[in-house]
């Protein structure tokens, strides 16, 4: 196709999506449930079909020499389908925001004034080779009422294809459009750029992926973007605190999982601590196989231990590294480390590790990030921890929604005024 | 100044308020109200001198032959220096939205989770020539925590230097940064092309003003927008709806004032009443001097009357006259006036007027609009009459804030965890 014909392919699927989209802003939780339900039973039974083109995916993955951990996010077996699927069940056990009254009041002159939650309308999801998205963003977008546009990664496009089929012909033998769930990877990336462009067509775009993918979205596309995900997150372990709380929490924070956006990427040490604190957190992190990306005062810190260190440059204190890499600063007070998080903090998550009320205070407040912590392993930051159930994504931008999004953030709102003759004196 | 020099002023000038906002984020809402009132005081007592630099920018305009409702808008005299100073007081009596607790619990495993109301960060506004917008912008975003950088309509450049000049010698006075208050008017068209680029220093542009200058902000800015204003603003008189009401609440939301965003602009009227009551419509608001520009079957319902009738065209559906015009149609039943909405709206207000409680459910669950309305003039479709106390402008798009947009609306969200030593299992 030229680039004529993928704009117009592209626009049509969005228009699809948005004169479909209607009907499901007013089905009853009781229905969007049971076309949930409906959907993971289909995924479960056409697991063969699923992981058939998955296949397909995967030897050509194999031939174009894939990385490892990006080939373990796009490979299904019956046993992950099974998983997807249940994503779908979580979605239908979770409350349905829409409806919900937000605000409401009569005012003097006897108006009635509510203000409602309504569906956002439609969602615009690009993301990458990672088929289970596809389903999950799909759930959660119609049981908040949106109709989605989706493309994942070139690289997953018979499994997506294969995913959204299922689920289309789910809502066609509930009588519903199967227009709700659009996808246009086919398209490639000028279909990234024809969506982009969709305003009044989409009404959110949701990018989720590489800081590359975001930065290209937020600076071409005219449909509003929730910029989601850079993690460049940093704990500030403060003269004073607890040392085994210490140790435990950025082994946590570093080590637990490494390839997400709130694991821990720098590691900012009071120069109190850099003596007695810092071997042992060393240590503790060579055990783990962490390389450390040490300023001078911190590598002078670690020479007796058998951490590996490395000296540490600008780009370091820059990097989200989502690898068992850690960049670390001695710093002289809670002032610099504050400074460095103003610079180099991607506004995500940061953390103090104090016994100090008053630094603790000052962290919490000054730090301009959708999620600030203190005495807590930056692992806590996610939507599940956070007990939404569900997540589509940590916003780090401050508009609209900031932080793990849950189904209410897939929302928009809604004034609803009632009179009785009523005009304006 | 040539462009790169317009960049350099405009970037160190977004620069300059960022750097200074820190500090009004945490000061307490004691000191924000007593600089409020204090820049009130500092208005009135300038007003002499504020009064002469609006002369300047009047002798300007005539030059120019500026239209009279603008000249208008612009125009200071000493008892409009007061009513402006009047709306910093106002926003001094508002309560303070930074610090309130939006949702907070704890989590099964101890944490204690808080999402707080905090700051936007700097708010990029672009109006058009009123320097009422200016002082009530300041003064709203000084409230809510916000720096700001001001860009009103070139032709009020004398009038915003002096009443910027005013506000920012009373920050210094208070010992804050005069740059929480920054005005790049002198900068020209450019400079808004700068400001809407300046992503990362800028968190929000908030344009006001004509279609022409939103369209060109939300296609050009990377920095997130607010969409405001542009109200196409419909009502439908249902089949069998109280006529006294109808006739009172349709002058009123067209002439109670007519150069506003929540004016009517299309009248729907259902076949039963283009009989019965479009005449008696037509009578009262030719007295109010409304040109109505109509379909063939309501200009033949009007055929009677002296209103004064013009054929309509597809371009009358899709006009916001601001001025004295109504466009008017005839439509078979609801649906017709649904179909109608969807496709001209611009998702600002609208209404129905009916007896029939089905018609009204269905009217207020299907017409996405920021604000819906049933048997009340769109004319409350409003900051000030939802009891907001303020109103920095209304928004037409579905994220962050829809509809009229008070204090709360100019805030950002932020999660603070607290632990005693919290790692994720």
């Amino acid at each position: 196709m030229n680039t004529t014909d993928v704009e117009r392919a592209v626009l049509e699927a969005a228009r699809a999506a948005r004169n479909a989209q209607p009907v499901l802003a007013r089905l009853h939780r009781d229905t969007k449930d049971e076309v949930l339900l409906a959907m993971a039973e289909a995924l479960v039974s056409s697991a063969d079909r699923i992981v058939a083109a998955n296949a397909e995916d995967l030897a050509a993955a194999d031939a174009a020499g894939m990385e490892a951990g990006l080939r373990d996010r796009l490979a299904l077996d019956a046993v992950r389908v099974a998983k997807i699927a249940g994503q779908l069940r979580d979605a239908a056990a979770l409350p349905d925001p829409i409806g919900e009254v937000i605000r409401g009041s009569v005012l003097r002159n006897g108006l009635e004034l509510r203000e409602v939650r309504v569906p956002l309308g439609v969602i615009g999801m690009v993301y990458e080779a990672r088929p289970n998205v596809t389903v999950d963003a799909a759930g959660l977008a119609l049981k908040s009422g949106n109709a989605v546009v989706l493309r994942g990664g070139s690289a997953a496009l018979h499994s997506n294809t294969a995913l959204i089929a299922v689920l289309r012909d789910v809502l066609a033998a509930h009588d519903l459009p199967r227009d709700l769930i659009v996808g246009i990877d086919e398209h490639g990336r000028e279909g990234v750029n024809v969506l982009m462009r969709a305003r009044g067509l989409v009404d959110v775009l949701i990018p989720r992926g590489g800081a590359g993918l975001i930065r290209h979205v937020l600076e071409n596309s005219t449909v509003p973007v929730i910029e989601t995900g850079t993690g460049n997150t940093h704990i500030y372990l403060d003269a004073g605190a607890d040392a085994e709380q210490a140790v435990d929490i950025i082994v946590n924070a570093k080590t637990q999982r490494i390839g997400v956006c709130n694991a821990l990427e720098t590691l900012l040490v009071h120069a109190v601590e850099a003596e007695s604190l810092l071997p042992r957190i060393g240590t503790a992190l060579a055990r783990a196989d962490v390389t450390l990306h040490a300023d001078d005062r911190a590598a002078a810190a670690l020479k007796s231990t058998d951490a590996q260190v490395l000296p540490a440059s600008e780009e370091d204190w820059e990097t989200e590294y989502l690898s068992l890499d850690l960049a670390v600063k001695v710093v002289d007070d809670l002032d610099q480390a504050l400074d460095h998080i103003r610079t180099y903090s991607t506004g995500h998550t940061e953390s103090i590790l104090t016994r100090d009320l008053g630094h603790q205070q000052r962290f919490l407040a000054e730090v301009d990030s959708a999620v600030v912590m203190a005495n807590a392993s930056t692992r806590f930051s996610d939507g599940g921890e956070f007990g939404f159930g569900a997540e589509i994504g940590i916003s780090t931008q401050k508009l609209h929604a900031r932080g793990p999004m849950g189904l209410p953030e897939m929302t928009a709102a809604k004034w609803v005024v009632v009179g009785q003759g009523h005009v304006r004196p």
